[in-house]
């Protein structure tokens, strides 16, 4: 008898009818003789509700309160799952992070999983109970109800597979499996088989938007297989895993995107030791990630300092920095939400030179100016104007021979 | 310094504007020196939407998950209200039923709260902190959420109001207070400016719907001054409290009407000791509350059971009762949905006689036929073809000489 995890996203919940389809899968599973563990979202468009409601009453809104919003969307998936298994004759049992517990530290909207208690959920699964987990969200050594982020039930999936060492993290969700590129951008896109960790994460931190990052980082910790599959029909999907040879013969692996962050630029700077951190630790005392940064070469004793955040936390860093930027005597403050990142991501790169020449040359010959570069040991990214970004993607994805089978 | 518990209902959390509303009375009460705890409902409309969606998935949801499922719409609105606040620069808190906690015992749906620890609300107090608490929801001693019932956000209040000592609880609703009857049905319904406890028991418990049962019943055993009031104006609504003696003076203070209920009746019962309890115990043991009761004089060796119960109840109810008629080899049971209950309430009735006969001349002249009756030392409740509601309200409210000032 195995244990497996299972993780439906808001669109499998998104409706009575697609509540019952799930049930009837998980019964599936239950019946081949299985231990389950369901974790689930809110049903699709709900947490963006109450998003909505929570922008509408104040800019700001408090940090604390917003996860005690935004938690109450999964209350409402597990409850009805828990109901129609009962209803179909099987025993299930919901349960809230704070239940469990889930136990995580106290960043609100960002916040980390610290541990899992297994006692109950053990004594449930030897009772023969389907047991489903309320995904996203935890609860904070104070008693406070914490959320992981956006995307956060593919972690809470992963991490309870892993505290529970269960035999395989199942992560149901609207697509097939990752994909070479997004397929409503670029028809070729292809299903990959096999996809690494390390892959993986660049994909999904770019974009990819099929694994949130962190439940791939605790997967590569923990060495969680995980299926990523749809849950619409019965084919298998994309397993993320450990590298092997046959990874490292494919040049490019998947073409990322990222329309969400926007692009905040401190002109006139000047060009001092200590000027960047000046800049960068307000930010992160805020609790705001920033990802791409880029400080130009100086004009005399000047220089730029350019960086990207999340489109999410853009009005409060922007505030932020134009406090900074006062302090330090910069001459200006620029900011442009219309930008794309643009990723191309393989281990294979780690063995070939030149990829990132091929990136360029591709963009430059459809006249895609390029704003900024970052590159690691398996990615190149490059910010470009919002309106390339399909173009970009294309092009690439042709260039780097992903296209048909 | 006084301790104000302020209970805010649906409607007056229905919108976003509304809950600015909110925040302003409540942020007014504080600057002026009290301390502060907000017992809320779920915006209006959300717990319906949130019962649709069980109905629509099983036709008997567990009642566990149901607890699960309704209580989250009380966590949407302490979120909402407690943002709004700290956004005007004030100090609030939220806390769901779990997290104070509010023990209750294990009747989902219909829990009683035992007990109410003040350590973290105290504490937060003391801090200058509004407290904002769920209504309508606490935790049973193995951690599973449960629900008081619908209207238990005032029963929450008025039991926070108890535990914490509160100087005044104060139950904001969309009505002016309570009414000598509905004045939607009646245009000369009054308001009362102060009635006893006991009569407001039987005004709630008969579909006044300005108080849940449940809140008056604690208020009574704690002695919590109860000010009923409009959330929309400051007028002065009604104060429920101790009976007096001016309250004896007047014979019927209020006629209320019970939409809620269906009948049951188990026709050809073999007319044997025990029969009652027979029919009736397998319902309590299903937590199904019946209210009123008739056994019909016996033709022969038959009789004819017949008993009400609310609508919600009424299904299960239902299929109950025709398993045990087979049983005790009833011939039938009968079933209407369509009926309505009218009552007059007054403790002015204990020391006057003929008010029932006066209540059922006056029925009769308008041809209402009476299908039920019953009577407690201050009220007479019957029975009605629902089709006849409005009008025996009116007719009752004009024959106690209710109407005007």
């Amino acid at each position: 008898m195995a244990l497996v995890v299972q993780k439906y996203g808001g669109t499998s919940m998104g409706s009575i009818e697609r509540i019952r389809n799930v049930a009837k899968r998980v019964a599936k599973t239950y019946d081949a003789g299985n231990d389950m563990v369901v974790v689930v979202s809110a049903m699709s468009g709900e947490t963006n509700k109450l998003v909505a409601l929570a922008n509408e009453i104040c800019e700001f809104p408090d940090t604390r309160e917003y996860d005690v919003l935004v938690a109450s969307g999964e209350q409402v998936s597990i409850a009805l799952l828990a109901m129609c298994l009962k209803s179909m004759g099987y025993k299930a049992k919901s349960y809230h992070g704070w239940q469990i517990p889930i136990i995580t530290d106290s960043a609100f909207s960002k916040a980390r999983i610290e541990s899992i208690d297994d006692t109950k959920v053990r004594a449930d699964l030897k009772d023969g109970s389907i047991v489903i987990v309320a995904g996203f969200q935890g609860v904070d050594k104070d008693g406070n109800i914490t959320t992981l982020g956006r995307g956060g039930s593919d972690t809470s999936a992963v991490a309870v597979a892993a505290a529970f060492k269960a035999d395989v993290c199942e992560i149901f969700t609207d697509v097939d499996g990752v994909y070479t590129t997004d397929p409503n951008i670029c028809q070729d896109a292809r299903k990959i088989e096999k996809v690494s960790y390390d892959e993986m994460l660049e994909l999904a931190s770019l974009g990819a938007k099929v694994l949130q990052i962190r439940s791939v980082e605790f997967a590569k910790k923990y060495n969680v297989d995980i299926h990523v599959r749809s849950s619409f029909n019965e084919n298998p999907g994309t397993m993320v895993t450990k590298e092997d040879k046959d990874m490292e013969a494919v040049l490019v692996s998947g073409i990322a995107y990222d329309k969400n962050e926007a692009k905040i630029a401190v002109m006139g700077v000047p060009d001092k030791p200590g000027v960047a951190a000046k800049i960068l630790s307000p930010l992160s005392e805020a609790n705001i990630s920033v990802d791409m940064i880029v400080q130009n070469v100086s004009e005399g004793d000047l220089t730029d300092f350019t960086f990207t955040v999340t489109r999410a936390d853009f009005k409060k860093a922007l505030a932020i920095t134009k406090e900074v930027a006062k302090e330090i005597n910069a001459k200006d403050v620029a900011e442009d939400e219309n930008i794309s990142k643009i990723s191309i991501v393989g281990v294979g790169m780690r063995s070939h030179a030149g990829v990132a020449t091929q990136m360029f040359q591709t963009l430059a010959k459809e006249g895609i100016n390029i704003q900024m570069i970052s590159t690691s040991e398996i990615k190149v990214s490059v910010i470009v104007d919002a309106k390339y970004t399909e173009l970009a993607v294309r092009v690439l994805h042709e260039a780097f021979g992903l296209s048909g089978k």
